[in-house]
């Protein structure tokens, strides 16, 4: 079980008694929910490469926890070829599913709590390493819940406790929370959360500093599924992505207990900050593989449009795939970059170079969106005029729709244009590139941080013939 | 009425006998239609502000044809104060709707007509002038139907005609028409269409060539609603816009009778080449009205949201707003000047410098898809993850989510960001941006045919010290 | 006399008793130095256009001051008109020499002189026409002194007062200056200086709240030349710019004596704060007119290169030079906008609009980069290798080199491309692009004082449905 | 002897009889020209690196042929390490010296040869393996000269045979060449030139496709230096760079007979097409080190400049600052996967990723000149008009500059800020990005031809729901 197939992973999500309201109605069963399963499949696809021939190695990795191979997504970063492997495998998935396949933040912050409660204390480290366990034995997907709400960003936590998960009570068997989890990609999809700080905190905010677990269904938490454009098209003819699709989920936990096994870290601020900058240096360098895998498909898309509308080989439409390429292979190049340039920490691990990797998520913040400009410019108007592709059938309207719509391989290709750049899919691509992992102004800060600006300017000095 | 109220306009549309299909379904009273009515309250704008006392001034002018004030949308441009008037009023509609009153197409559309018309012979002009005078004095929307299915680009009409409107029977009393325009944005809502040919033609394909007038429920004629991202929305707490959006139709014409008097030019290959040329001008100056009124809400939006969220005076957040305001004005200012710019056409109208017009509009396919980056990155990922507005008042989860959400203004003011960026509001916004008035390498083209190089390489020759 | 002819010009100029130094010598007739005669070249057409056909109406004007005919290099802005007549004589002028032709901070700082004066009573404003009476009857260039050293910009004037030029006597017949000026771009080829000061001044700074004028060789003004890079290749084989150059003097101020009646305000703070606005909005305007015409040279040598290598009709090629052409219209249409759209001034001037006026310069430190970089890779790499020209004609390695090079043409152009994008001419070209006018920072706070943000803001809530 | 010191380099070069022409004049000593040795100083930290405890390991390797240790710069990449430890040296080099060190050609150059000969016949490459292990041995500098003048680039070789080196004679002992290489940056600073065809060739172009080696100095090889803003400063006060500089120089070759063993490949025009394929990929990556290290330099000038102009702590500087260092890192991200990302050839040798290192240097023909626009937007004006520093001593001068100044520190950084934008620096740092290993066009050709766009439309197809 280590390695669940996709069958596996659907029955486990069907065993959970999960709480998930969708549009006002608590959803009986989210598995074949139109609105889930798109969501589901694209994390399926995380279980079926550890088992297709092609991707097998690349999708698993040996755990010494568990003594068995295990897959990607529950392992360790235990060398920098496993920090390649990652950025490597989220390119697969992210040209697989053209979408995010959700099940990154919980391997990349599984990584973080390990050296986070190694930091803490051994026992902490124990704790963590029990569930860890665990969780690879069972193969499970873990939520990684780390945003607040934040509500006035100028004030602090304690000003305005009711924006952050906390602890409401201390018991000597375990804490309660109360609160919620905001931006929870593919929540109602996972089989345990791992709570974590979203942001740094200092001495007086104990209260908000804390890491631990617990089962999706656990008593007192509730989700409630975020609202995207064109998500009803979900499973119908104009879904544009056919078979897959992203998730967003608000947690709300109302006084949610957790039992003392699964506290790893209670009000320790030094390990939570510890957390916080080793997750962000690796989800920040795992966009250098899923989304150069999303443009990979919206690059295919433009290319196939290109040759039905007949204008393959014009020269400003060859001009603007290869930019396109260009631009999507310097975020992989550096997501990459940052992962081979990666340095071993004391709990064992590897960590990313933490300024090649938020140079890596910088730069997604901005070059998929002139993307998505040129992939807007190459499919033509037609995609934002297009009546619904179920009146190509239509008795009295469909004849003439067809003629002018000329084939359904342009209006399908032209959906899933649309999807990823305004449409449903636009949710898990481009504001992912924007916010996920932190917002562009969140890496500026950690690049000021971590530049060596006293080097270069004494040798700009050096070199101006000054001497010090 | 040569200057009706929305209530007179609504009326008007009502009269009507159209043949509206919206998802399979034939529309009885398309102006009640929760998809149709955004769209038409933003065209009914344009009427009013034709009486209100801040606008009517700038919203009107004297027509010698009527011998009175008509609302500018019917107007001639007699001078290059009207052709800035023009970019005006397109600014204060931009921003009023937050979206495309659809009016503008028609407007440019006679005036291209009028020169095209003047061009061909006496007649031609005279039967165009006598349609105008009807147009005006019962302010008429008119829908400027130009752009064909065109279906494999490398070919011409004659190898693919269905691909294209075409005369398929010419009578002593008028003209038969087949076929279909894509793209007629506002079509729904108005009351004659001005058929135009969509590109350049040359000598055999005079069945192409043709332009001429007739009512939206002319026998034969049929309208298919396109379908747009979040469309079902509309009218409910999601809509974003809560009042106005956009429209896009795509016209099929079975046979479509036109009666000689409407037919304004037919087999005229140089006078369509003459419309195309002055349309083009005209519709790219437009867009530095419209698209910066769009702006000018989206800045406001992101504004109050950072205000919202407490990071109004954050340095990069100022900056950014700054920027987004900076884009803006260089796309209205070019705007302007290519109308202040204006030479007068021997038919005594002004039209405006072509290479102004087209460099606005092509910094329109380029400037708003950084504002909108922006706007994404101001708004936060609430905007993508936000379940629906309705769920703030759920008796199970509505407590919950009220308090991450934070108030109604953030939530409606995060559903308008989304709504222009990619949402329903993203199609009249950042397709049109991109497509409307022509794609990038149209502009191109122009810039490239028009820009005298010669001078400029003998300048640059002299400057060097050579001697030719 | 009110419209000079060159030869005038250069005459006057020889009249002066100028102290400027060169490389630490004391030059002694600046009119035919190496280093200068380019410069005085540039201005010089300034006063050729004046009595050249096709250009006298739009380079003279009309002054009820002395009832004559004037270089409209000492014109006051009267109309609208008067303001585009001064971009498109700015873009012509540009285009005429390649480079700065040194005569718009005078004309600017005159006029902004005219509006401060007036808003501080009508004798300093009568002090100021009788100056500025005597400068139209006699043509003159005026050096419109504005920025000073500032030292540590952290710091108050009257923290570091020898940072700035100051009052540091006040005598019953008139004020002594002491201090410097920096950047002033054409000095040595004036007749008179116009001190003004160069930034915001508050109460208690009132020894740095001046506007002054005096002759350029007072007693006690010094200047010294600006070195730059391959300057003393001027006037030679490899000059770049065959005939034109800018210029860059900083000025001495040893207790200049300035009698009364040319101190126009002296200690009012309100008044230079007036001059400070106005200025800004004139002259950042003006970059709308001569940098676009220093660009059709860059993209005339551009163009003209690619015809000399065979690839002028390679897409790339011309997609390139068409990037070009779209940033330089962009770049002279808003120039042009903001003096359409200009507003009328209690004093009588006109005033360019500060939003379109501010985006315009803003423009004008980014776009003209992306055009030089262009130009360097049209250029090829042998604009940077090619040895002098002078050795084209030598009799050993002569014959080799033409060869290579393959024309004198080509080699010439490679030059002035060198020239403009990193050479001497780069310094009144991309130098003054950046900083001329106020450098990047200076316009965006403009920018967000001059935006209506709280119009923005109401129109964005009403949008979204929220009733304030 | 396989790890020369500067001081042994240095003497190396006076034992040349190398012809080098300055300016018209033959060259007695080019070592101490001071047009010439700055760029030598920087050739010489190669050779310093591998004596200094700190760079010792990574500027030498390991080589089988010698059984040695040698310097990087004639070593083989035997390994991904190899590869990227050049990067990582370049890196430190360009920060070292702030310019090109004019090794990389020859190093790349040689990697390549060693493919090329490999793929040719044994007996070819044997000839290079024994050229090389002398080389190794005597730790030359190898010019590796491959732009040839191309005269009308839409003509052949055979059309205009002058306008490339050429094989004008075979004979039994060798081969003679006639023509020129241009562009041959640091070949007056080299021991040996590698000469390679400098473009795709096809058959019946035989006299062109030639991989051979000879020393600077033999018989019938003239150098002349290229001409470079401000190239007259160096060694002066206001040098910029205070030590270091490029070189660019033309090489004629006059009839040169280079007798059999070294002529590697003669008429092989398969061989030659794989010598540019591999040094178009090794020297694409190679400017993923350098150029950082260059722009590291311009960082530290600008952060230098800011305190001293006391705004290091505005937000827009830090900001600009964060901006060039983020561009840098993109850059150097891509450089460093492309090493990474490295495959092994049959001959043994590894060779980057084709896709990343055209990506690398395409940014660098971009990134650079945004950075560039930042570094003169932070140095402020004074860098452009500035006296010569020398006058900052000047008895009637001096004082009054030296206030307005303000420190020797600041006027020195002004001066390399100057250096590296637009004087002489700008040529190894700007010219180089933007054409160093390739015009942009260059790459974006490989970028099309190796981009798998089959498998993207594949993907597309498959998620727009399409079956095949």
């Amino acid at each position: 079980m280590t390695m669940k197939t996709p069958e596996e992973y659907l029955a486990s999500l069907r065993a959970r008694d999960l709480k998930l309201w969708i549009d006002g109605v608590l959803v009986d069963d989210p598995v074949d929910h139109p609105r889930v399963r798109p969501a589901i499949n694209a994390v399926a696809e995380t279980y079926a490469l550890a088992h297709e021939p092609d991707t097998a190695e690349l999708a698993t990795a040996w755990s010494d926890l568990v003594s068995a191979r295990v897959n990607r997504f529950t392992h360790l970063f235990r060398s920098p070829e496993d920090l390649v492997a990652k950025v490597r495998l989220q390119r697969i998935l992210g040209k697989r599913t053209g979408t995010c396949f959700q099940r990154c933040v919980g391997m990349d912050g599984l990584n973080a709590a390990f050296i986070a409660t190694w930091e803490a204390d051994e026992a902490a480290h124990q704790r963590f390493l029990s569930w860890l366990t665990a969780v690879q034995r069972a193969d499970q997907v873990i939520c990684g819940a780390m945003t607040d709400a934040k509500g006035d960003r100028s004030k602090r936590p304690t000003e305005q406790p009711d924006q952050f998960l906390r602890i409401v009570e201390r018991r000597d068997d375990g804490i309660v929370l109360r609160g919620a989890k905001l931006h929870q990609t593919g929540a109602a999809n996972s089989h345990q959360i791992l709570v974590m700080p979203g942001q740094g905190l200092k001495a007086g905010e104990e209260d908000f500093a804390f890491i631990a677990a617990m089962p999706v269904d656990a008593p007192g938490i509730t989700m409630v599924l975020g609202r995207q454009p064109a998500d009803d098209r979900r499973g119908g003819p104009d879904a544009g992505n056919a078979r897959y699709g992203g998730q967003e989920v608000v947690v709300l936990f109302e006084d949610v207990f957790v039992p003392a096994e699964r506290v790893f870290v209670d009000g320790d601020i030094a390990a939570c900050g510890v957390l916080l900058e080793a997750f962000g240096g690796y989800h920040r360098a795992s966009y250098g593989g899923c989304k150069p895998g999303n443009l990979d498909v919206l690059i295919g898309a433009s290319a196939q449009l290109a040759e039905l509308h007949g204008v393959r080989q014009a020269s400003h439409v060859r001009d603007k795939l290869v930019e396109m390429v260009h631009l999507t292979e310097t975020i992989h190049g550096v997501g990459l970059a940052a992962s081979h340039k990666s340095t071993q920490h004391a709990a064992g691990l590897w960590q990313v170079d933490p300024i090649l990797a938020n140079v890596c998520k910088h730069n997604v913040t901005r070059l998929p969106f002139e993307i998505l400009r040129l992939a807007e410019d190459l499919a033509g108007g037609l995609m934002a005029t297009m009546p619904s592709i179920a009146d190509l059938d239509h008795p009295h309207i469909g004849a003439g729709l067809r003629t002018v719509v000329g084939s359904r391989a342009r209006a399908h290709l032209l959906r899933l244009v649309e999807w990823m750049t305004y449409g449903s899919g636009a949710v898990p691509f481009r504001i992912e590139c924007m916010h996920g992992a932190g917002s562009p102004q969140a890496q500026r800060i950690i690049l000021e941080r971590q530049t060596d600006w006293t080097s270069r300017m004494a040798q700009a000095r050096a070199l101006a013939g000054l001497t010090d």
